[in-house]
């Protein structure tokens, strides 16, 4: 059963009365504007090609930016809550305001090598171009020409000289199929394709965001800029290693396993390929651009690089620099001379994902210093502003993905994903089942809930002495195993999905503790070599999955993130597959990240002597939620972070 | 056995002694001087890599030139008959004048980017560098670089940033495993290879000329521009046609037969490679350069593109351009990233083994009027100097092969190749067998003969008329088939190898007629083409492995060939695989080429209306051996080759 969503459709001039319409979760703003009588323009055909439908979130939680909010809208515009109504799915209830109607220029559809609109800045240009040409195969025995000649005569100055061999191997039947009608394919004026007769129209590429965990990818047509499809699953690597260490230990100074883990990726992809163009009706062939990002293992492993390396101190990459490589080289299943482009890498475990999302969040040209921050296995976080960028890679392992908790599992059906303590215990749990375990989100949010109500120390420790001040029902939960041990229970046997009682031990709390430091103390490093205090940090952005399940508030009170208010901490959704995203689509966003890559200054952070004392600090759960007004550590007297936790 | 030859040691100053040596036939001339007493000195140790053992030919035929000769000597020195004592074999009585020793300056060992001699003029530059660096892998983690940094670090400015994939894949391991110790290699400072430890003396090349019949190649060590090893055999591919036109229609409009023909072709390369690695002692991993010349249609079939329309009007290939391709594309067993060079193709018929010739024989820098002939089932022809040049394809067929001959085969053991008439007719057969058939050289020396004593008309008919006139032996040998057709037999049943007479029928004659005639109105339509009578054209340059076998005065005779004094026809070898060693050995010279194939012009041979004319005069067997300070044919009073085919 799909549960219907109530829209606010706010006038945006003053004095007119607002519309209310609802709709199915999951449909967009615009269904729901259409469907209940109010007039958004959608010149495009809500394809997300122009701008014309374009709404402010006025209340309810902002979804992430899709890469046609991106490029059609500018990332100030998107930071400021507006979105194209017919990117925008229904989550929640919610307050939106349209936007009056634009001069017609404005809603111009999207073409090759223009801007988009006058302030989204965002220039289509993949750096692939089709263009039907009318050649002649040879004619003169004297003036005797090639093929070849005859193409580039008739492609004018569009292409250079080079054509690639396997490009040469079709020409003379190219040629002489379709009455001389060829389609050139070039990349950045070099010829990678020729087809017979006018396939012009046939332009796409797709990225794909190689997780360790999972694989996204998404079909973009070039030409357009549209999304025709989007694909994902599971990593087929995981297997071989949950984590990266684990693959990379897999892998190491092993060709013969380095080629499964590529192999198991690569006929992943394929798959991925075959399935976004059956969905969207287009060959494979006409896919002539590809931007891969991934962490730096997923990335070598992919390319076939060795990453023995990678997994030993000082950790280094074995290339950094972006590559391009020609399809037929992987192999991927596109255009044979498609380019596979990959982003840079900073550092070992600053990989390419990360330059996605920075070029994503455009942290870069941020004129406040702004936090991203990917929480997973291997956390990555990234602050600064247009002067100034420092990353650092944040080591939290698979305590947030369930693994090694006494009852974690991955949040999917019947894992607890919110903890409410008011007297008493009581869990949601996904797919409103019995509980079969606990999730990453829930696992942080029992941790607050704990220490809000007594029940936990903010070191850590369950709650030893004085239990009498506690509710008795919240008491009866702290059982002694056999072994002599305490947990706590979150759900009864009777409730649960599974034999025994579903509790928190006391290892899965230090299990927790460890993880969240890894991230709070990443955090509070870059803070530290920044020297910026948390009322100097304007925006921390949270991307990637997990960001996503996680309770904020709760979030901030155990100390996974720093005690900022909470509208300052934003969900950017998958910003790395965005930034695929934009580099597959623009190829001055490609050359950006090359860019960046160069200007980020990777801090190494187990390598910095006050580390240590940071992360021990970090352990603790304690602080207070902020809100909106409330003044910012460096306010009440606290400096920057690092003093913070040094001096709690 | 082998046959002893002499050799007189002319000394290069007047009035002393001549000396006197005697060797195998097969050994070098330098061989024969330390022999017999004569003191030649060869610095570099007898391996073409200096030119301290240089000599003048006074008198016997000159050897073609070895890419040493022309690489040591330049092509003026060559083409005055100096040559390397240590490269020349011996092959018949001859003269020689050892040359004076010279400053010691002038005979250093060749090296990479220097000028051999002031007056060579070739600078051996292929292209391909090694350089053995000494890098060490990543050791920070905060300020992280990565194993291809750190590799161009270590080789400065030798190298570009960009690195192919392959290289990357095997990167870690060879920064670690020689203690930091690489080689790296590049290839006009592309990066094409790494290699742990020092390899850098290890760097060589091969070239190959790929003919209809036969493949030849060599194996250089590009860093000395020595031959290391010779290999060759006949093109495998002969079993699906005969000729040039008969393998296109094998794989026309078939790809799967073109895949056949391809790989017979590689399969072939790929032994040769072998077997000369062996030979040399060196590692096909370290071949990094490949130069492959042969004609249009063997060119498309070995790189796998479509040679339909090659054989159809008007004949263009797919690409003229002279390509660079990864050995892995082809594939060749060399280093995966070597890069095999083909030369540019003038047109259809006019191919990159045309171009190799142009460039071995440096007719392109000449001041005066020279021909190149390559006579073969499809003969091209190269006219002009270095203020312009015009070239034809001229389709000879077969007979010269021995093909549609009723007695014909191949210049084998058991062919007749020289024919005698002094009353009757002797015979010389190669390997001194009784004859078992007719070569091509024996064909048109036996035609040129019988023309001379009047066993057969000027326009290729047997006598019929006035027999009595006849030495009565030559008579008898003018026998009726059982058909009633005329024969003249060469061999009679007695001596031959097999049952029956070896005879040469009318058919025969008229087959040489189509043939010799295309070759010679090839000459005469580009002579009439450039406005150049006889007496205007320098030198007449024969080449491919036909142009060694023939008797030039025959040839002369019956005018396959201009009627020019024999002393200005000259024999210069293979070269097509002398032209593609010398764009193995220098970038220059390939770069030459592609310069020289724009420069070139096509003449069409049937497209030009005046053709057929000259073709159907050329058909008769006619014209008068000149010799050395004999008028040429304008100074007689015709000013043209036509002219003199017309006036006939």
């Amino acid at each position: 059963m799909t549960q219907a969503v109530k829209v606010i459709f706010k006038s945006p001039e003053a004095g007119c009365p607002d519309h209310i319409a609802s709709a199915a979760r999951g449909a967009s703003i615009l269904d729901a504007a259409h469907g209940g009588g109010v007039e958004i323009i959608a010149t495009c055909g809500a394809r997300g090609r122009c701008r014309s439908c374009r709404i402010k979130m006025v209340r309810g939680s902002i979804p992430p930016p899709t890469v046609q909010d991106a490029v059609q809208l500018g990332s100030e515009a998107v930071r400021d809550g507006f979105r194209l109504a017919c990117q925008t799915k229904l989550v929640e209830d919610c307050v939106v305001m349209p936007m009056p109607p634009r001069a017609e220029a404005g809603h111009q559809i999207l073409g090759s090598g223009r801007s988009v609109t006058e302030d989204s800045g965002f220039v289509l240009e993949s750096g692939v171009e089709k263009r039907c040409v009318k050649a002649k195969a040879p004619v003169s025995e004297h003036h005797q020409t090639s093929d070849h000649e005859e193409i580039l005569l008739a492609a004018g100055s569009v292409a250079t000289r080079e054509m690639p061999l396997d490009v040469l191997r079709k020409l003379a039947a190219v040629l002489r199929s379709e009455a001389g009608e060829v389609t050139v394919t070039t990349f950045n004026g070099r010829i990678i394709d020729v087809e017979a007769g006018d396939t012009s129209q046939h332009c796409y590429g797709m990225s794909f965001d190689i997780g360790t965990t999972s694989i996204v990818g998404s079909l973009l047509d070039l030409s357009t800029g549209e999304e025709l499809a989007a694909v994902g699953s599971m990593n087929p690597q995981a297997p071989f290693g949950g984590d990266l260490m684990s693959r990379i230990a897999f892998a190491q100074f092993d060709d013969k396993k380095l080629q499964t883990l590529r192999v198991k990726a690569l006929n992943a992809i394929n798959d991925f390929i075959r399935e976004a163009c059956e969905r969207a009706g287009v060959s494979h062939e006409h896919i002539y651009k590809i931007v891969l990002v991934g962490n730096t293992c997923m990335h070598h492993i992919l390319l076939g690089i060795d990453v023995s390396y990678v997994g030993l101190a000082p950790y280094a990459p074995v290339v950094r620099d972006a590559l391009v490589v020609p399809a037929k080289d992987l192999p991927l299943k596109v255009a044979p001379r498609a380019q596979i482009c990959t982003l840079p890498i900073v550092a070992g475990f600053v990989g390419a994902d990360t330059m996605a999302c920075v070029l994503a969040t455009r942290i870069y040209e941020s004129k406040e210093i702004r936090a991203l921050v990917d929480i997973g296995t291997n956390g990555e976080v990234v602050m600064g502003s247009r002067d100034r960028l420092v990353a650092c890679s944040a080591p939290a392992g698979p305590a947030f993905e369930g693994a090694q908790i006494r009852h974690g599992m991955r949040g999917a059906v019947g894992a607890i994903e919110r903890v409410h303590i008011d007297g008493d215990v009581r869990c949601t749990v996904i797919g409103d089942q019995p509980a079969s375990g606990i999730c990453g989100s829930g696992l942080l949010d029992a941790c607050a809930k704990m220490v809000d109500a007594g029940v936990m120390e903010p070191s850590g420790l369950f709650r030893r002495k004085k239990l009498d001040e506690l509710p008795a029902p919240l008491v009866k939960r702290l059982v002694k195993t056999p072994e002599g041990a305490v947990e706590f229970v979150l759900v009864w046997a009777e409730q649960a999905a599974k034999a025994g009682n579903v509790t928190l031990t006391q290892g899965d709390v230090r299990q927790l503790q460890l993880a969240k430091s890894a991230i709070y103390s990443g955090i509070a490093m870059l803070q530290h070599v920044m020297q910026v205090g948390n009322d100097q940090l304007d925006e921390l952005m949270l991307c990637g999955g997990f960001g996503n399940y996680i309770d904020v508030e709760s979030a901030v009170k155990i100390r996974l993130l720093p005690e900022l208010p909470v509208d300052r901490i934003t969900y950017v959704g998958n910003a790395a597959a965005l930034g695929a995203q934009l580099a597959l689509l623009s190829e001055t966003e490609r050359r950006r990240a090359t860019e960046l890559a160069d200007r980020i200054e990777h801090v190494a952070l187990a390598a910095r002597p006050e580390f240590q004392e940071i992360f021990i600090e970090g352990m603790r759960f304690a602080g207070r939620v902020a809100r909106p007004g409330d003044p910012g550590p460096a306010a009440s007297g606290q400096p920057d972070a690092v003093a913070a936790a040094a001096g709690e």
